[in-house]
């Protein structure tokens, strides 16, 4: 693997952007037609963030950060460190040293297929983290790696500038070309949502409002006393 | 496997209900003589929740969700959803529509060998879940399964209208038949810790209080300075 | 093997303990020079303990916790528990009244190679706990261990009297006689990291306080607009 | 849990069982509407093995074989010693002395969802196991469970007298009551799967002999060039 | 996800697919910069096969096997059928019927994050399998995915007609585009290892012919008598 | 951590090694009081290997093998590298290469808490490897760590000189000092079982001949008809 920082990447709209994170992975991930999900062992040091940004991806090797340092350079305002590994590794390979020098560059948070660690100060920092891992473990600066190449991070292949979207229930990648239009549907489907929600709370059953009945019928359901 | 719905089933006492649910889980695994555990990889949500409902069971294929729609239908006020899978996945089976649904019908709370998903928005609602994993992958209606059979869920047979209590500690099914007898039993082993609680506390050691000494010494144990 | 119970332990200096719990995990690590780590799904039952104490060490069974009643007998006011199973179990072997008593004598949490239960009594204790699960599956007392013998823990050596180091990031064992010598490298490490914290908050680059530029492009990597 | 062996179970009729045998796993499982399979994690320990049997189920404790030695007395020629765990647990519960003895009586294998050892003794006699690990790791004999009891076993509910069935893609449960019905399924699956294999190996397409094609594009399938 | 299935693919040179069979797994690997391995839970459900062949990638669902008879239609001889998951699953999604329609099309082998049936007969046949697991679980035909899209299979992202290398070291992918420059490295790696294993088999040390005692020193490495 | 390679080492008794390898890892780990196991992931790259020989112990780092190649000039005929890894990590350290230096030193095989590659290879050499996983990917030389220096291997602690035993169950340590002793232990141990052997094939049952009837009655055990 040749080792390569691209500098200038594209990015998506910083209002659609918002709008994704808004919206929240859940949304954005049956928007977008249910791809581009993290795998589920992704998970935030903290409940309660929601964050959407453009992702400066990293493609590291186990115990070794020095392409952390090489990105937050290469990072603006608003974007999300996403780091996947050349193989699997649950080290501590980001602390609040990193945070503090990424949150001084804008970057609003960090998605990490490894660990991290001084996850009590990220907490107190507000940085928020998802990783794989919670580990002291940590790294050295030896091999280099890349910055802003496509790379596979959980399970799912994201390329630089692609929006990521981040909450309790997980990391959702969206291409950054699909961005607009992820949007616009997520929209659609908010909005039927909330009539639906309404009328489930009013004691209406998922049975009739999804039509439901016939076609479990037909699919060999019985009901029996 | 035939797909089938059961309407009608017996509950045990919702006295005897609420009396398990006080108990918690520790107490009433250790009072039904230590079965009826799930698996520990069933963690709630959010912390401190603690609840105790009949089982309806549900029987559900990997990413379908159309049997909890059919089992909402057939739950009373104070029953807890119970799914089982009918093969390994970690889909987010379940969102805050479906709880907007169950909650509108009383429904107490959630336990699913699956993935669930929006949990920020189920902690505010205060719907209580434990769950294999959060996952925000949503899911089709398309193959029915069953409701109100005999299911294995995390490990754990469990039969319709038999007692769900779950609370921090994970989630222990208690035989609808054998509920009385737990919960009295239970009462009778909350009483004695009581005693050794204060004894504990007190400084008393647990090799006296439970007379280990002897029977350590003839198990062979030595002490050396 | 021969089940044994050492009464008398050496401990490390009591100032040097809360010295290294003042550093936390993530230093205390780095400072001996990045060993001692124990693996990283030893988690804390709830977030925001930090604590130091000399390893009271026991070998138990699966099931049977037995030995943890011998070695609280056997604690002094500061000291930890630490537990190793002689097979991979999650049986919760510790609760609510094993936790009475040990804090009744002064014991400043628990590192646990298996399970724990009550965890909601425990949290509104505070006393901390460091394990691989949380079960609500109780013990036996039949088959002796050992206390304060040499262990082997979440992949890690601990002799009894070294010094366990808990917090947010995980559990760190530091030899008893190297204590010292680890406070005082975490003290150079911390005051190191001040000053470097500060640097990268005002916008400075890892890349030129590490000076690693050269060292990349000596190993090859290559920057690309 | 009360302690009980039952002497007398019913079994299945011989002759379905050695159909049953002769059909193989995957055939039976899809026969009876695919439930009965335990998780796949059980792994025969040597390749080639193809048994049915009627269980002889067993609830043993972590690393204690004593309720084994109970079960061999109660097996007659044929059964399957089939062993459930009262938690999780690898240790090496069964080895060449127990395989001696089962197979001095009759018994054909071993279905276990913990460890074993002896593996290259078992192998060189010929006994299959499917079990969760090899581990050396030994028993002792302490704690009594039950005998012919129903048990979970690799998620899974097992009856006494329920057959066994076992080859290298797994262990299948059928219903003792069921056994008849299944065997016929099986073997019109089997017929009619002999005709596809034909015409498959002839280069016929699943597409057309499915008859897949308008349902695949009914559900929205698109051919792009 | 839009339902696809692209019709026709490029492929690689036969002859320099021929060439990296050859060469294997870990050589191929090597030759191309350590990139495109597939994780290594990645395992042959037989020892001794080596194949090569062009991918056709398929997006299928869990437990949904109706894509892969899409996909043998859209195979040429010398493919190889290369299966992601739109969610982790175990199922046993290929057994010996499509093994049999699939050999009659000329293809090689098959490459899938999930489970395959049937085994002992797939080992029969001499069709090689490269599975996550092995399960009895059969599938249904439901919902469509896509055949021939860029997929991410067992954390490595796919592209229809990049060469798949497999043999009992796991599975890598070479793109399409880089395969006869990957061929071309492979072979100077593979000269340049056998005068390597001459000079390691006749005694010398690799501490000396990769002259590393310099470096090792200047490490900081201290040999201690 | 320093970077450390002691040169000489004692080591145990030549025939007591012998002695212990035809012995077997399950009889030699009964024989030392059931301690020494390594976790039973650790699994032999092909089966009917079985051999005993010195620890010569490295620490290595994840994806670096340069330790290896110190340890192999510190290695005599008859000893076996064993190799724990800092942190947890599969890749492939070690591979056909480095197997023919190590077998042309005579050392008689390779454990190793991490991955290896040139499975095929390793296989037709005859050179055994107990190992975590099989993994093609390869390592860099790059940051030294430890040779002979005491180290925790898959859970369990090993100190160079300290006799491997390795069979299909798995893998047990014996300390140096212990060795004469366990294997006079294991001896004795084999000639009862070779009483209980025939006894057990003669179809006499364990109930009786260890004399457990009385005491699972006094336990609890009832018998059902």
């Amino acid at each position: 693997m040749k080792s390569v920082a691209v500098r200038n990447i594209e990015r998506a709209d910083a209002e659609v952007i918002a709008g994704l994170a808004a919206q929240g992975v859940a949304t954005v991930h049956e928007a977008q037609g249910r791809f581009g999900l993290l795998k589920p062992y992704m998970r935030p040091i903290y409940p309660g963030a929601r964050i959407a940004g453009s992702a400066v991806t990293v493609l590291a090797h186990p115990g070794d950060n020095s392409m952390l340092h090489v990105a937050i350079e290469l990072c603006q305002a608003g974007d999300i460190l996403l780091v996947a590994l050349s193989s699997d590794n649950s080290d501590g390979m980001f602390g609040d040293l990193l945070a503090t020098s990424a949150q001084a560059r804008g970057v609003r948070g960090l998605v990490i297929d490894a660990g991290v660690r001084d996850v009590a100060d990220l907490t107190a920092m507000q940085f928020p983290v998802w990783s794989k891992a919670v580990s002291a473990k940590g790294t050295v600066k030896a091999t280099p790696g890349c910055v802003n190449v496509t790379v596979v991070c959980a399970g799912c292949a994201v390329s630089p500038g692609d929006v990521v979207v981040a909450d309790d229930d997980g990391v959702c990648i969206v291409p950054r070309l699909g961005a607009a239009a992820a949007l616009e549907k997520g929209e659609r489907r908010h909005a039927a949502e909330e009539v639906k929600r309404k009328r489930l709370a009013a004691g209406e059953l998922g049975l009739d409002i999804y039509d439901m009945r016939s076609k479990l019928a037909a699919a060999g359901l019985e009901y029996v006393e």
